[in-house]
């Protein structure tokens, strides 16, 4: 386990930044979730450092965001595959935030990149915070506050 | 401007990350929203290399997500403070991602460090994927695929 940062292991933005918050970890997991598998495949995509890609690849598997398989294609040697883990696959609302930012404030002329919608309608969804019983706020209604862990100090 | 990460400045994950996707650099967006303004204040709540913090809140400074002002307390000199822009408080949304996901899978004994709730009634609020229409769906009926920027080249 790594040390955590930002001195206050009880917060979960810090822990969750010691797995993610590398330079070019998310592109990594962006790239899981378009199908890439293999470290070369995730080199091309990328065209990140191959040392720098073996160190992200090896965080992401040794926090349990990625699982590496062995793999062999017919009549060739084994090979290793980074397939995402149920862990991994939670990350969405992650990339879907970077990716909601990015396009209010980093915007292009090409338009948004990704778009999130409901798989069987087609109809394009949004990050939104919602209460337990079902009502949407909109981002100046919700204010965060200490949870437990440092009510109990 | 920085060269986009991963090839692809069309990605708006990317261009998210390019601001935002250095190691410690969300920290110092959190602590931002914890109310820290002054360079001393950062650097006492993350315990952060000093010009590691300088470099991170020129990044902020330079993209948008902090505004730095000068400030005089009564009697000393001026200082600088840092505080989050409208793009800077749209951020919420990223950290609330990346603390939902520490609190499942990188859980402590201590319980979730942070809550978000409706600032009127206190009741909890979590972020999910809602539809244009309303309709609050879950993460597995939800899809990315490639919008206008990929789809026009």
């Amino acid at each position: 386990m790594t040390s955590v940062l930002g001195k206050d292991p009880r917060c979960s933005i810090a822990r969750s930044l010691e797995v993610l918050g590398e330079k070019w970890t998310l592109l990594v997991v962006r790239e899981a979730f378009r199908g890439r598998t293999r470290f070369s495949e995730f080199a091309d995509a990328l065209g990140i450092a191959r040392d720098v890609l073996s160190s992200r690849l090896a965080t992401l598997v040794e926090f349990g965001v990625l699982e590496r398989r062995a793999y062999r294609a017919e009549g060739s040697r084994e090979r290793a595959e980074y397939v995402l883990t149920a862990s991994g696959r939670e990350l969405v609302p992650v990339l879907a935030a970077l990716n909601a930012w990015g396009d209010a404030y980093r915007a292009t002329e090409w338009g948004p990149a990704t778009v999130y919608a409901d798989a069987q309608t087609g109809e394009p969804v949004s990050l939104r915070f919602v209460t337990e019983s079902g009502r949407i706020l909109d981002l100046d209604e919700v204010t965060a506050h200490p949870g437990p862990a440092f009510r109990n100090t």
